[in-house]
């Protein structure tokens, strides 16, 4: 994998030297247009051998190019804020947004590979991380984002002579621990585990590039016109590629019954037993909350439904039991200018609560296979691939420790024109309806298949879906409190 | 002050429910009214005594009105990211957007209280603070926020037997350290220092509200008529009040001489001096921002300057120093839709480099007292009121250690009007040319004027304007690398 890299590259400074000023002007060109179009973001990984000219390079990207729009960001020691979420949080917080390049030193492969050289994971967790990496990666490609991965490599005797320049040079002290690296040990275990993850990284939109890094007009010279004709191609695509989604449709159910159907709409708690179950369930609910085993863990709970299904209801009586500091509601609505220019699970990661605390969020990510997908506002192939993506998100979640609770406020057709009607004569309660809601609801059984196809795709042991019947407000608040609790206790058991 | 908090008010239990429809009908009708206008932000401080009823009257609010539209603040221990910046920058990120409410527990008064009753502060200290905090609503309020500032209070006697109350009841066992208030000490002590914040800080455009805390309805009524009778109040006002500014006009002076036409614009350097000079300033540069002082310090760097008078490549010259992992480079544009819902300073706020790094603001903060003052995008009163806040931005970058550098680059004229012919000419730098950079140079002597008036209101001491005499680039290069390693060792020698 190393072979062609390890070979004697080389370019003379005259040769280097003219062919620099069109190189220069040609990226700077190509970068003013990506500004310009501000269509989609550059992403580009810095890994591989110490030594091997990652920082002298970017450096250099940063002198040639407009460090105006260009932002270098490093990861090594995490931050007490960013300690307190799930890991992909701070890559998520660092994303250069349409029209920009982001250069990351210090990225997942990085960290993946330290751990698993210090021997602080085995071969397993390292296929995992490599497949999170990798799910990350396409949705970010999927979204847009152009990718560049670059391995700078040396061979064992390259490196070897490089540190050993490199050690006379006070310029070179910011380099992270050089001194490991002299032991050949090192050296053989960093490269033996990263053939490993770029064999199982590379693929068609997102390939690693080796760069010889023995040679500096080389390596220089290489990485610009890699970056440079990745460029100028995306830049002239009509859009981003796009994969073809499976065509055959989804078909919930060919009976014509879903899951919602199936739902017993009639339950009703009766006011007395409402009164006394929602004041112990909520009670039960401050007292997970205020446990100490909860410091371990986040909590997230999604709120969607019917139109006047009684989400709001639901999340006073929900949040009525804490202290208004050990939560947030998140509302959903159209994302903002900066939220638009990220990739969409974006606007969701910022509101991800750290450790101890609960995020309640009034709508989610679920809008793309639900609104927008039935009313046109993404592709058909964006929503499809959601699916997975939101699973990915979610599995990130459970593995930062964040309980993820998800409820879906069921009400019948009926109810709803009921409780609409309300709505429009009760005073306060009107600017709770609009036009939007009555034309959703010409869409009901567009609605219905989209909701059972989520719940079948997206509900999983880790993140169940619970449907809630929600004719009855009383049933349905309480419902929602009980399985909130349930929730933490059972997570709370599984950390024993 | 608190003599009419500790008179005994009480409001009986039905008298309380009969109030109670219409008062929550018309918070949550004010709550959707300052949401669709999204004209202001609604700033809610709390503060007072202990077992006063804070917790509980956040924890109502949010029951009365929509929480999906109010965010609750704590600001207790800070996290390393905010211990790395000045103070403010914690309140700075979690400001409300306009149309939203924001509610800040353990806010800059409790912040500067504790201090003091802990006597880890004098009087001149809390003066200070207290100045510090008079200019940051002041500033809040001239851009349009709505701040509600409220002492709960309780007689010493009422304290106690509140706190005892309290001790069966787990619900309160997040409270902070009750115990500490149970010495009638600590409650002289706060009560004294109370006085002395709120007699200072009480203005017509942000009042006290002192909240007998005793009873639970009438403290509960209380709080939440004040904040509708000030919000529906604001929600009716074409526009949040603006003072009245000075009307007496600017004059940069009189005989017609300003301080950019005193500068020597011949000054230059011959390429083999700028060669030696650029690299020796380069290297020491490099060496400062690894010396371990600068762990200590941030670095923040302000590039104005007439169009085309070399901003661009001076950045390049300073940055290509260090390693880009040191620094960010800010290019500022138009505001995003999230920072047009913030007051100004935000989203210069939010680019505050932490210690050991450094921010280049291509362009700055001074856009509003330059192009917006000249093209008449904000208004007089706006950019009349931006010297003084710039100036308290400023002190409080220079308070958190942050090391400022402000650098105009001058051009005359004519050698403005060569350098944009150039630009059309060659390729790569016809992105550096607009049609809006010719119709700036139409107004060439009122930027002149602008210039003057920046310099003369915003140079001092711990912040001075550097004019960098720009015809000759590499004159000017060298100038702004020397001026910065200049303005780092001084910061670092009075380290010592």
């Amino acid at each position: 994998m190393f072979e062609s890299a390890e070979i004697k590259h080389a370019i003379d400074e005259k040769s280097f030297e003219q062919q620099l000023p069109a190189l220069r002007e040609a990226l700077l060109e190509a970068q003013f247009e990506l500004q310009q179009q501000s269509r989609f973001p550059v992403i580009i990984l810095i890994n591989g051998i110490e030594g091997a000219g990652k920082g002298e390079t970017v450096k250099l990207l940063n002198e040639w190019m407009d460090p105006r729009l260009i932002s270098v960001e490093t990861f090594d020691l995490q931050t007490d804020e960013e300690l307190a979420r799930p890991p992909a949080w701070r890559y998520w917080r660092k994303l250069p947004p349409k029209g920009r390049i982001g250069i990351f030193f210090g990225n997942w492969y990085s960290q993946m590979l330290q751990a698993r050289v210090d021997d602080r994971i085995n071969d397993a967790v390292l296929d995992q991380a490599i497949d999170a990496a990798e799910r990350l990666e396409r949705m970010l490609c999927d979204e847009g984002a152009l990718i560049f991965k670059f391995w700078f490599h040396l061979s064992k005797k390259q490196m070897k002579n490089r540190l050993k320049e490199l050690e006379g040079d006070p310029l070179s002290s910011w380099r992270l621990s050089p001194l490991d690296w002299q032991q050949s040990k090192v050296y053989d275990k960093f490269v033996r585990h990263g053939e490993r993850v770029i064999r199982r990284t590379s693929r068609d939109y997102a390939p690693w590039y080796v760069v010889p890094g023995a040679d500096e007009n080389y390596r220089s010279l290489f990485v610009a016109r890699t970056l440079l004709d990745g460029l100028q191609v995306a830049l002239q695509e009509q859009q981003r590629p796009q994969r073809h989604p499976h065509s055959a449709p989804l078909v919930s159910s060919l009976d014509n019954r879903g899951l919602i159907d199936s739902l017993d709409l009639s339950q009703t708690l009766a006011k007395d037993d409402y009164k006394t179950q929602l004041a112990t369930e909520q009670a039960r609910f401050a007292r997970l909350m205020r446990d100490k085993r909860m410091r371990q863990h986040g909590l997230v709970v999604v709120f969607e439904g019917n139109d006047a299904a009684g989400k709001g209801g639901a999340i006073r009586r929900l949040a009525a039991a804490l202290d208004p500091r050990q939560y947030h509601v998140v509302p959903i609505a159209a994302p903002t200018e900066e939220e638009r220019a990220q990739p969409y699970l974006w606007r969701f990661w910022r509101h991800i609560p750290p450790r101890g605390k609960m995020a309640i969020f009034d709508r989610s990510w679920y809008g793309r296979v639900l609104v927008e997908r039935v009313e046109g506002f993404c592709s058909q192939a964006d929503w499809l691939r959601a699916y997975g993506e939101i699973n990915d998100f979610e599995d990130q979640l459970a593995r930062g420790r964040i309980v993820l609770v998800k409820f879906w406020l069921a009400i019948d057709k009926e109810t709803q024109y009921a409780r609409f009607k309300e709505r429009e004569e009760v005073g306060f309660k009107r600017f709770k309806i609009t036009e939007e809601d009555w034309r959703n609801r010409d869409k009901w059984d567009q609605y219905v298949d989209a909701v059972c196809d989520m719940v079948d795709r997206t509900s999983n042991s880790r993140a169940p879906w619970t449907l809630v019947e929600a004719n009855d407000k009383r049933f349905a608040r309480v419902k929602v409190l009980r399985t909130v609790n349930e929730a933490l206790e059972a997570a709370f058991a599984q950390d024993l």
